[in-house]
């Protein structure tokens, strides 16, 4: 046995020594075949580890060489981790500046946030830490005056200018230098990791140029975040690091592995969540994510949150985004108006999903999609127009999300606390009973409202734009808007109702028993991106706690299943069908009855499959084909009469392998031998092409009477790329991964009685 | 398209009218088809969905069924978090009661345990709260001393006589009612979860045994824990609840996702934390992880911990089993003694496994084996007699735990918090300096190397016997010994050497720079299991905090490192190997060249692979075969001389196919047809026997010249349970699960060397 294990390791080492450059590569948009990647590795392994036969010396070397490149992994987990949280932190501490350049400017050190600059003055007392002579808007600066109409115009004026410039710089930037690193990137992410090219996606430009018009992207005031984008972010570092190792650079299935890791590491430094970033890699983008890549995702994205609380850009050394500390438990009776926040949640996924979608759609086919820039300014211009006036949009979104987390504290100054304190309570304490809302509680509220529904209706016209745009932030933040408001309609019904049935049981007077700010956080765990367990993950890092996990949990699948209920696509998905990349879903479950006869081709009425024989094609009838048809392969068969199938070859391999060959003297007339053995020719016969080495001698076949569902499940999970069809042992036709997208998206779209009864 | 898509739904619902009955199901210790189980859940999709077309009153009804069907999933996690909830609780509590009562009874009511009994007493006071008139040491209460040497001796004598009761009870029941009672379970339910049938594990009798034996056999002080078993225990819950629904009873495939969120349940109960559960789950248990099942075990795993809170069995409203909370940060020069920490994990997993592996196979192949009940007696009898003289060991493994992660707060009583506290000090505060350490620590010290020594041996022997034992306890137990030891040395170090170099920079005298408790923590997240970043979430639940993840994670990440140095295999792999089951592990990479040529049966001298044609195998002849073979199915062919493959057909099915037909005119000489259509016979031939509706006709093929790797990914991936092997079409032989793991087992063993160069 250990014999013949040599001899087919001997054969296959022929087909190793790659005679023709390139052979085995892709092309730009074409997908990948995970099956051939998975065993090139092996080669490589095998090739690293052969030589430790030979020599004693040259055996140590190899052998520290071997746990280098066993550790490369390691390596590039580092590397990723150090380089994304750096980038995290910078856009940071880039965005908080620029966020306040649009009001005005400190007078100590131009480069100083409002925050940062009011913190180093001295003259700052503990009521109002946001107010100090260093700090000064605009119109004070440059008229003298702070208040009055004037003043308001001029800074009104001013903020919509550098929103405008911001986002005019941006849009440029992304138009000419990169146009990739438009939009959130996670779908191409979900597509690239699925399998397909996209060559320069996960470039050196676009993460430069990604980096810095997020910047600006988010600094113009824009409805959106930053999250999504930082994953794609982490996913250029990531690409950029593999390219230091021949082990990931040359494999696209092991640098895919890498790019899982770097998406975790992305979401990690976004929300300061390892954990919830792996989770988040393994639920919402990655394909194939094997266990080693688990630990690795982990190694990777506390790295990255490590490394951006060394840079500590929102200055209270915290990790999270949104750190909130709540006092109260929560009450069975309030899941009510939980999982009422999910119901919403679920309705607003659903209606931004179709409107968003057919925005993009009409974006694309209409006259609109030729002036991006234009685009961008308008929107800018609208939003900037609109959200000035709102305190609660003229504000950066995180600051406000930040806001509505927030319990109301004894020495909070915000409008949304401005309880009617009771005149008996002598101190402030942290567990303040309920009291009624004073008038700045109902004004926050009004404000609140039309807040709401700005942000529903312009975060369906931002996202798709060509700027670097992430939907988290706002979905986070209509989730807390609507959340924060039935808070404090909740805790005042309780109050002035203590009475009621449904409160009586757990809301005595003067305790407790509402708290506003976990509304909000339930709200935006209800978000429209659907990533169930990771955003409950999430959320969980933010509190540190066990506690409100079950009301985060109620709300989040609530929203699932209500949005389920009206479609299964999620907002990624739906773009990727928009874009019309060949996606194979993991999650959508294909329970059609069709079979493998059904999808494959050629139809009926085509003509027939185009195959190679494995000894009668000559070179001429090859280039023949490969002009006449544009497949990416072709079937070698032992003759057309038996139709027996020997292999596979591919259309770029045997362009190649010709193109090199005509130079030794391999002529038109020659005869192409895909057999082990060409036969003696007489000296006067062209020399034989042999072209075995490049055969793909394992093709994967199904029997015609394979049920569809089984073959999209050998898709999905073995990565294929084409599948070939055969009956008791002839070749029938192919499927590829473009056929069953092809055939999901037809049975998908019918009513099942149309297919079964037609 | 769509009309070839009817008829090919036509042609398969012929088969679906199942005709004989138990055809398709599985036999026990053989391995499940994951392809052939999905198939047949959309199968039972469609059976259900099909009437909706005929009646709109059937239909309604039809659609309720519909989405009670749909709901069942969420169903079945809600029963089985309820049911794995409350036993962990009853369990707790009952283990609380019987551990206390090998020491001393409550005089006011027996059924109290040490720490109720002592909570209701009135004459409590807050400085000794393990001290009350109710609660009599069985001395005091029989002799009416309660000190002096007499007591201690009777104390003693009694506490090796509950223990030896306790085990004796747990053995015998396991013997006499469920012998696969015994055990963690985790490797397998690995199997199981991996597709093995093993009838009556997860059975009704094992869940009640095993619960009644677990109290009995943790309270019998044996150094053994709950956690394995629990998984155990829940996975019986969920096995119980999937026979309420047809959808899961029917299909083994959807029956193991239903278990993967069982197991998830198991250790959100016993450690009360539900993330750590999900992702032990993923990570260690489960083999087919959808991303359904990762929402649906998050739900279990919930609900579970939720129910488990309301029982409240630790009285302290905490979910957690060990709570803990820590004042002061880590410093970076400290993850020097976390990495060693995690070095002494890894060499003493790897021990650990090696010594255990050898002990149970001499236990296997000796007569030792013979004796199991004598066994547990004498190991028990070794186990209280060595344990009772050292308070460490004397009490429960997960009090020893906690109190070993405990940081010493200016109220704590233990000896281990017996510091000189410096006279200037007035009041408690939290944030204590360092203190020199006083002679109880020393004392203390001294004990925990002893208990340290104790459970490493003990344990070793522990692991395997016949009654429920679980591993994470006791591997905690001696991690956190291990690190509380180098915790209390560099505490004191630090304190008396403040002006070395390496503690000049973060350790100022008068400062509370080195926590005991963390590095406790450490060691124990360095455990045996290896299951890294499970194990890290569970400890960064029971924190509640990301600050301590760092120095967690090097820990164990070091530790498995180290382990992985040893050996690949982790406790339950070594298990599962010992136990010959055929599980497929996921994380074994397969890099040898092999081609499935090699692997294929028949070999090169063996007979001819046993087939059946498609049209001229007379009944004698199939009847003949399964005679003379223990085939678990046969190849269908053409004819013997094409030999070209057209379906699989099962033994057990062509079994029951064959004896039912005999009922209804087949003979002997009937022959039986595979073909679509049997020819027209003169009525003088005997009965045709058509077989077509049990013949698999999308069997599974690879050619010969596929890599052994590729060949061990389909398994992986596709759940196979063979394969055949072709070449250009025609059948050569066959591999099987067990083919593929008896090449791997022999790969493994052989030195790459010897396999290429023999």
């Amino acid at each position: 046995n250990v014999n013949k294990a040599m001899n087919g390791a001997g054969n296959l080492m022929d087909f190793l020594d790659e005679p023709f450059p390139d052979v085995g590569t892709y092309e730009d948009f074409h997908t990948i075949d995970w099956l051939r990647e998975k065993s090139r590795d092996t080669d490589h392994v095998k090739i690293r580890n052969k030589p430790t036969c030979y020599h004693s010396k040259e055996s140590i070397w190899e052998l520290i060489k071997s746990l280098l490149d066993a550790w490369s992994g390691w390596v590039v987990m580092l590397l990723i981790g150090l380089l994304s949280g750096t980038l995290a932190g910078v856009i940071d501490l880039a965005v908080d500046w620029m966020t306040d350049l649009k009001e005005g400017v400190c007078l100590s050190a131009f480069w100083y946030s409002h925050e940062q600059c009011c913190w180093t003055s001295n003259e700052t007392t503990f009521d109002d830490r946001d107010k100090c002579p260093q700090w000064q808007k605009w119109a004070e600066l440059m008229t003298g005056h702070a208040e009055g109409a004037g003043a308001y115009v001029l800074n009104y004026f001013l903020y919509i200018l550098w929103a405008l410039l911001f986002s005019f710089l941006a849009v440029s930037l992304v138009r000419v230098f990169a146009p990739y690193a438009c939009g959130s990137g996670i779908p191409e992410i979900k597509t690239i990791l699925s399998g397909f090219i996209i060559r320069g996606y996960l470039g050196k430009w676009t993460l430069l140029i990604k980096t810095v018009t997020l910047v600006l992207a988010v600094s113009s005031g824009l409805s959106l975040g930053k999250e999504g984008p930082l994953v794609h972010v982490a996913c250029c570092c990531g690409n950029l690091f593999c390219s230091l190792f021949s082990k990931y650079s040359k494999n696209e299935g092991k640098r895919r592995e890498v790019l899982s890791a770097a998406a975790a590491a992305g979401v990690s430094v976004a929300f300061g969540a390892p954990i919830g970033g792996v989770l988040f890699s393994l639920e919402e983008v990655s394909y194939y994510f094997p266990l080693k890549t688990l630990w690795r995702s982990f190694f990777a994205a506390l790295v990255a949150a490590f490394t951006l609380r060394s840079i500590n850009p929102f200055g209270n050394s915290r990790l999270v985004l949104f750190y909130v500390e709540y006092h109260t438990p929560w009450y069975m009776a309030e899941l009510v108006p939980f999982i009422l926040l999910g119901v919403f949640g679920g309705l607003w996924g659903t209606l931004f999903i179709r409107a968003n979608i057919a925005w993009c759609r009409r974006r694309k086919t209409t006259q609109l999609g030729k002036y991006p820039v234009l685009e961008v300014i308008a929107i800018t211009g609208i939003t900037a127009v609109l959200a000035y006036p709102n305190p609660y949009t003229r504000r950066s979104t995180s600051e406000l999300i930040s806001e509505l987390f927030n319990d109301c504290g004894a020495l909070e100054s915000s409008q949304l606390c401005d309880y009617i304190n009771n005149p008996n309570m002598s101190r402030p304490v942290d567990d303040i009973p309920d009291r009624p809302a004073g008038p700045g509680v109902y004004n926050a509220l009004w404000q609140l409202a039309l807040a709401l529904v700005f942000k529903i209706v312009i975060t369906i016209f931002t996202f798709g734009m060509k700027i670097p745009s992430g939907l988290f932030i706002p979905s986070m933040a209509v989730g807390a808007i609507a959340g924060r408001i039935v808070g404090i309609a909740v805790e005042q019904m309780a109050y002035h109702h203590h009475d009621w049935i449904i409160f009586k049981n757990w809301c005595r007077p003067g305790a407790d028993c509402v708290t506003p700010g976990l509304y909000a956080m339930v709200g935006a765990a209800a978000g429209v991106t659907r990533m169930t367990v990771s955003l409950v993950v999430i959320m969980f890092e933010l509190t540190g706690g066990l506690e409100y996990i079950v009301p985060l949990m109620a709300a989040a699948v609530t929203s699932k299943w209500v949005a389920d209920a009206f479609g299964k696509e999620g907002i990624y998905e739906s773009h990727i069908q928009l874009n019309g990349y060949p996606y194979l879903d993991v999650r959508d479950e294909f329970t059609h009855r069709t079979l493998a006869t059904d999808v494959m081709r050629p139809r009926r009425n085509d003509p027939p499959l185009a195959v190679l024989t494995q000894d009668t094609t000559t070179v001429e009838d090859v280039e023949t084909l490969i002009k006449d048809t544009d497949y990416n392969g072709f079937p070698v068969v032992v003759s057309r009469e038996s139709e027996r199938l020997i292999g596979f070859v591919q259309r770029r391999d045997l362009t190649l392998a010709i193109s090199k060959m005509k130079q030794d003297g391999v002529v038109s007339s020659s005869v192409v031998y895909f057999t082990e053995d060409a036969p003696q020719l007489p000296a006067s016969n062209p020399q034989p092409l042999k072209l075995r080495r490049i055969l793909n001698l394992s093709p994967f076949t199904v029997t015609d009477h394979t049920p569809m569902e089984t073959v999209v499940d050998i898709f999905r999970k073995l990565g294929l790329r084409q599948c070939l069809v055969t009956r008791s042992g002839r070749l029938l036709g192919i499927i590829t991964k473009k056929d069953v997208l092809r055939h999901m998206a037809q049975m998908m779209n019918q009513d099942p009685e149309s297919i079964m009864f037609n």
